[in-house]
């Protein structure tokens, strides 16, 4: 029903084109990126619930909420434009009016984005310098370039396009994202930048955005405890003429291919999370309901104790039910079982018993798969993290300076 | 109205003895320790909200709920007795036994307690070997071994004891302490065994002690996120002969006594921090409520980032507003004031301008103060923590293996 494309990107889709160069908020790495679509797209996002949230998402947020249809989106990196003020909101403005101007078109059609460092004033003057020297393309090197350029302490810029096979016709949702301090929840801006040449009516564009980014972005800890920047942001521009409505089995087979999209998107953030050294994926299973087997699988990628276990290859499986215990959720521990790749490491009735030297094996490799299983309904939920690591510490001791 | 005593800890207060000693639970360290109480003892504690709890912790917990009065505590070291089912239970109940019948005491009037790896059968043959040589002692020296004798991770033994002044005389409170994974919560076994002379009925004991631990153990983040093993004790033997009655002022002066001393050892385990090189202490103020106070403590005290950017001495304040931000509470970011020692370094109205020479040298030190002030109310609290280093991974990465 759907297959990635080979350096797809976000201008693997007809009718967008993107660009990213080097302004100057970064001393030599490219720092400001663009999207542009041919047509006017509909727009659907989600946004961070931190308290404190940055100008430039502000802007963005109450355009995507109003019917405004989107012609581009301006992002840089290198400065987060968060805590800045009323002068924060007041830059951010300026940017998006002066990106408007260069390209003809009404400020509100231009979606802003930050991220960097908190609390600095924006240098608007290396913004503006850096969209004078903008010259779209809609090749895949332009996107890849747009992709480079919103990375933070990101080791791989992230592009991703796959081709949806409907009744109606082929679709192509691509993409951009960057955050790679996705290792612990609170980390970093996650930024995603997604489109689609299908035609969907707002309405339900919001509703399966929203819901692919639970089954995502939220499962690798973004949500609930976001920085002041976070935002994932979907434009449908129709330039396939294919239209899907709600309701259809059209809308089921796209809704299911922009949950996987977004799946290689989180699971892209984590995979470069900050000092990771493991892919870890975490699946809780055989719970009550989904709500529970979600909070206990938070609780367990999020545990540092876990996570530096992982670090040392170290089948310290009691962390991992200790984390499961401490989530708030009411389980029996002796019907639970604990799973490191195939091999069970904890059966019910408290039963421990594996081969270490196997078991370090298993655990030496990058990607690592740990089932929890409640043994006690059928509700499964699955969530994505890495290792924390020595490495880790050392980005974000002298991260500002 | 109280002062700390040179050396003081458990065996500082009248009628109570200890030991500590190795039984081979460990390769050379002290691994057994014993607190003894010539007198029968009324018992107040706190315990694990975790859903998985230790054996030795279910065996304790259901004798403090009871009027039963106790008359000794035996805890060992390097293995937690946790997630064993019902052997580990029998383990901990044969423990507890054989320590009652070399006493010459009821099975009942002993505690029992473990610390260590998770998910390991206990030795018991070891402990019982260890209970076998035991030699009590009220000697200060016999207090500190006791104190050594229950360390995992820590690198320094924790022992404490005041004397404190009432109407009606003078009481004794001593006590020791364990835990060094608590620079995040949920990291490895707390445990506090504490005592006084002082005479105290049971419900009002249980109170104090509830209450001190909400002030002290809890603002390191113990509580909610707390080990399959942790506990706090206090046990009042009445050798005095003074009695506190609830309501009275004595009673008021041995709350704030005892508020004080836990804060101490609280203190005492976050200054030994796996891998800490800084002790930092989080002061919210003009929070609308005590709650909200402490909601936005406790995120700032657990953010990795404000814990790495610490360890870094970098000033990033935009780090500690986030994590304000992601906690939950509503406030204005425009009347926040950020103060890092004396020096303000976010204003309300997004004010942000500090001499980054200054600031870095007050960073450098090992001892910092971050206010945090919501600029909307009087409630204010504070809480504990520390810096989060490359030294910390190392500890947990390999602590089982």
């Amino acid at each position: 029903m759907f297959k990635y494309l080979n350096s797809g990107t976000i201008t693997s889709i007809p009718g967008f084109k993107a660009v990213g160069l080097h302004c100057g908020l970064k001393k030599q790495k490219k720092d400001l990126a663009m999207i542009y679509s041919d047509f006017p797209a509909e727009s659907a996002g989600t946004f961070t619930i931190n308290k404190v949230k940055a100008a430039p998402l502000l802007v963005s947020q109450s355009i995507v909420k109003s019917d405004q249809k989107i012609r581009a989106l301006i992002v840089n990196s290198g400065n987060a434009n968060a805590c800045t003020g009323e002068k924060g909101l007041n830059d951010a403005l300026a940017i998006q009016e002066y990106c408007a101007a260069k390209f003809g078109l009404k400020n509100e059609e231009v979606l802003v984005s930050s991220t960097g460092v908190i609390g600095v004033k924006l240098n608007t003057e290396a913004i503006k310098n850096g969209i004078d020297k903008i010259s779209l393309s809609d090749s895949l090197p332009a996107g890849h370039d747009a992709a480079e350029a919103i990375m933070t302490t990101d080791t791989k810029a992230k592009s991703f396009a796959m081709e949806v096979e409907l009744e109606s016709g082929k679709v192509i949702i691509g993409g951009i994202c960057k955050g790679s301090g996705m290792i612990m929840p609170n980390m970093a801006t996650m930024l995603a930048f997604t489109g689609t040449d299908a035609e969907i009516e707002k309405t339900f564009l919001q509703e399966i955005v929203s819901e692919a980014v639970a089954k995502s972005f939220n499962r690798i800890s973004v949500d609930g405890d976001t920085s002041t920047n976070d935002m994932v942001i979907l434009l449908a521009n129709g330039a396939s003429k294919i239209k899907i409505t709600k309701g259809s089995d059209d809308a089921e087979k796209f809704k299911s291919a922009l949950i996987d999209f977004y799946k290689t998107l989180a699971q892209s953030i984590v995979k470069d999370g900050e000092g990771a050294t493991k892919f870890v994926n975490v699946i809780v299973q055989s719970a009550k309901n989904e709500k529970d087997a979600d909070v206990i699988a938070k609780s367990i990628v999020n545990s540092p104790l876990v996570k530096t276990a992982l670090n040392g290859a170290d089948a310290n499986w009691g962390r991992i039910i200790s984390a499961a215990g401490y989530s708030g959720v009411d389980f029996d521990p002796a019907k639970v079982t604990i799973k490191i790749a195939d091999k069970e490491i904890f059966k019910p009735g408290y039963v421990s018993h594996f081969d270490e030297d196997e078991l370090k094996e298993i655990l030496l490799k990058k990607d690592i798969t740990i089932t929890f299983d409640l043994g006690d309904g059928d509700a499964s939920t699955e969530w994505w993290t890495c290792d924390f690591s020595k490495e880790y510490i050392e980005i974000n001791a002298s991260y500002r300076t």
